[in-house]
């Protein structure tokens, strides 16, 4: 149950009109201790949120979206950017130089190796100083680095829905790790709210298809972290994408390779025996996207295959534990609060 | 923002198997004055709530469903009845003897008129004097009734969209009252969790179709309530109910007929200024199922046809404002807590 | 069953790249009196046609997409525009003139009334002398005119589902004509395939909404045929239409008001018992848009309510006999050919 | 484009009431060269046709359903079974020695490998003798056989989208056989008509999940025949099957490891190059399901990932292709028809 604080946080959100911004929106609007208090947009700056955002409640449906590049309100003390990368990078930076804290939504902070980022945005980093503060926020496995900075960089949301898994497996050294292959899923709200013809609709209803092959920008980050927190080791990650007709929920089915497979369910139910947001299930049970849309929770199960194989599927949100809801809980952490404040293990099912 | 109690209130909820069930557990388990106790279902008795509802959190997961029959857990305050009616009349005597506030989600106490439920229902009423102290949980009009009683009559999700609306044109004796019409499209959720084919998914998708003609049982109720609440005369509510390819939503569109209908608008939007639940759109703009999907709210929008019609269209979530959300709001308002005690009214979107 | 012609027709399409472009090319490629010779595009032009519609088998998919401008290619003899009113009207011109034999599925010509043209699309009309040529192709109740035109005009979808069912009585003077209320409901399809941020996937899935208020396009169109078809009486038909989260599928729920709806059955199956692509259901049975997806038909339903109202529901596939089946149903008529030469009237169900 | 037989032949369906079995009958019904004699139905026995496929057109819509005992209609010729396994056995094996061609829908006749029969199903085979004439019909690679045989074992849905990009690798030894993993998704309808929680509307919608772990019955299909028809080695053929929320469509994602990828994409184009129904892509671009969906079509995307592994990804309807298609197009053949009579190459898109 939230704590509440004396007084309440004043909250920016940065990119406040796509999915991931809507929904920070909403979990901030229902947060024990934040306070909105600043919406920015581009092509929609001058509107009333309540006309951007339909499922507004009245609260703050008249609150006006300005320029993304306007003053940030006064007495901001935590801003959410949820921009492209490379716009990102900037605008966080203004922000941390006026002392706000920043849970970054981009993927401009995540990849301290450089090369990384260049290779799979194609982009020279415009503020490389700002790394070293950064922390990768994933976090089940970050809570310290996470309470002692200043600047988050949230993870995407295929690397959640893989690391997580995987990572209690590579620190137990359980698997080979030239073995791994991830076949990913993804619900259509990751593709973002700009019009595209391949986002429409009736191009996507009832449709099923891969897509960013030969090599996903993902994979960069997901191998980078794998190797940073899962012992050191160079992995490889080639996982495929599909776009499946639904709104949220991403479901990464791993299939993996080592001695002693029946340990496994062990291993990872272990590493998150207190952690609120994760629920592994019972091996041989397998969890749907369902369970765990509208709320943070990461849902794992394990089935071993035979003596040197077990398939491992995980399920999230892909705008709540793998985009918005993420980024709150690392802002608890940040500032203290209880980590679950403002957050809901419940799924909204059917 | 919710107040906390000292000490919180132990909650059942019978027929938790369920859609409107698993709902009014999602609430609870968010709810910062009640705990859950007593969770009761018939064919899933004796499974873990985590088997049955696939989205539970950590917290219930472990809680075990009891049988109907079984008595309910020592201390529980309030209760929570989503079963079938006819079997909800006993099960609700039964705790209201017992000194248990009893929120009914089942159309059995919905009618002080007994021949309006046996013309609905087909059936005999069990225990008609429990209707006496019966209150119809309409929130936003029996605030008052609602505070006195011990057991409320949750109403139905049809009656909920289309009453909203059109009592304070009644009130304001603004239309004519044997011109109503109402063409009303529900998610599937409405039909319940029952295996039938005509709600398997391959059945539902991509279909549209009416249903329930000529005389839905919803009718009798908004039109008994019409009478009740609007202004004692005898309304006539042709309705025909639809069955819309998604999960949750209600929509109600309602062909109005009247002297001065440029005057509607004014009238709805100010009885609802001071209610957190009911957003009112501007004039001419035209409310989405997705603006009010998660939420407990009733969004209305009215747009003026010509000299003596106009358009009025209402949008619910069935499963909240329509069922268990509005049923959390009248144990709200039962119990004296703050009205939005674990209710939100953000919509999840997209 | 198809009956073959010696030598096949050449046939163009002018809008190739579009939901109803899309439908003509399927319904031309596996029509047996007919060769796709000419396709063209706007902004797609260049593109091979297996680039820009992916559900085209081999046999057509090398096929380049011309401009619009360019000179339709020797030899067609029948085209087919799916394209933007006003633009339609100059190139249907165009064609007519080197004559070849068009059905147009623009709104340029159906509207024999200018001023309701001008009033509906706020354009002057830029052929108006060809309208005296064009027929109204509302198949069904057309046949000899569109026997012997050289233009037909398509009529739109929602008045194809909606004068279907109405004419008979209109024609039998069975209804109140100033009580008529439309409500129809639409698969997402009909609003085009150009990118546009209210037709995405994330803002249409599980989502429901009424737009077109106050008057659509389509209530000139409808109210204008029911007069020159349905007797000569003025009428108005004021329709609110819906946005469906499904593809493919038009309902119109009419609510008709008049002396003796319990004749309204016979009289609406009488007129179409030889129509092989209207179904009128028994009475009491109403229609699902599932049924006829994928075919040419219209589903018929009614329902008497009681002793002066009854519900008529209507269902079409709105790309087929809302537009491209209808389409070449008329082709076929205007050619001699078999009039379900082409066309299916199995829906393609589930 | 088809050829017309002198006198039609005569059809019989049995499993008329499910999902193949209504798109058989589609199918049958648009056919050139069959009329629907025969529909046999288990519960449904007893109906017309059209009350229980709401699909059918007017033409078969007064068709009664004989129960699955009953002798078949006089005159017919030839028979699809969509019978569940073990019912069909028998249901067959009566047909044959009337003397009746069959195309048998269920898994009956797919295994002459007894034990793999016996391992999938759990049974022992009630008709092992008719095993040796009955051939398994994968159709682009059976044809000769088929067209000698008057007992064709349709094959699966999982295994046809599979096995079409999977043989030409095998013949070529372009693959390593011990590094296979195949991850493939499957739209609702291959769950079949009888009412079941899990497969109701609103479990399925907005869901996605991953079934059939540690091994589903039709691995060993799969793995049979990639013995038989790719070359003789023993291959294990690891697969997740997934269940998404769409109608119909089958999307197999391969993973494959060998020596020359970048030779892949040649060998099975070249394969393909004169089967109608078989489209491979350009290499690099990726099919969808929506593409193939009510076409007979398979259409193959191959992705080079690196030197030694490449991505293939399959596309069937797994109603037409993955099961009536595939019917329809082995009763051409073994009827001596054109392949493609009845069938089309084109997608039903959007």
């Amino acid at each position: 149950m939230p704590s509440h604080s004396v007084s309440p946080i004043a909250v920016a959100v940065f990119g406040a009109s796509g999915y991931a911004g809507a929904e920070l929106i909403r979990l901030i609007a229902d947060h024990p201790n934040f306070l909105l208090r600043h919406v920015s947009a581009g092509r929609m700056a001058g509107q009333r949120l309540g006309a951007v955002l339909p499922a507004i409640g009245k609260q703050y449906a008249d609150l006006m979206l300005v320029d993304g590049e306007a003053a940030v309100a006064e007495g901001v003390q935590l801003a959410f950017t949820a921009l492209p990368h490379a716009t990102a990078a900037n605008v966080v930076a203004g922000l941390v130089r006026q002392g706000i804290r920043v849970v970054d939504l981009s993927a401009d902070f995540r990849h301290p190796n450089l090369e990384n980022y260049q290779a799979a945005y194609g982009l020279v980093h415009s503020q490389p100083e700002l790394l070293q503060s950064a922390v990768y926020g994933l976090s089940e496995w970050q809570r310290e680095a996470i309470a002692e900075t200043n600047l988050v960089a949230n993870p995407g949301c295929y690397p959640t829905s893989v690391l997580l898994p995987l990572l209690p497996l590579l620190r137990a050294d359980a698997i080979d790790v030239d073995r791994i292959i991830v076949d990913a899923k993804s619900g259509t709200s990751g593709a973002g709210r700009a019009p595209k013809q391949s986002t429409l609709f009736c191009e996507v209803n009832e449709s099923l298809s891969a897509y960013g092959l030969p090599r996903h920008r993902h994979q960069w980050e997901m191998e980078e972290w794998a190797h940073n927190l899962g012992g050191g080791r160079t992995i490889a990650i080639p996982f495929t994408p599909h776009l499946v007709p639904m709104t949220r929920g991403m479901l990464s089915t791993m299939y993996l390779h080592g001695e002693a497979p029946q340990a496994w369910h062990g291993i990872i139910a272990q590493q998150y025996d207190n952690a609120p947001f994760v629920r592994v299930l019972d091996e041989g049970d397998l969890p749907s996207t369902a369970s765990v849309s509208g709320s943070n929770r990461c849902d794992i199960g394990i089935v071993v295959r035979d003596a040197h194989n077990a398939v491992v599927v995980s399920c999230i949100d892909n705008l709540i534990k793998g985009a918005a809801g993420q980024a709150v809980q690392n802002a608890n952490i940040m500032l203290g609060l209880n980590e679950q404040a403002g957050l809901s293990a419940m799924g909204v099912w059917p």
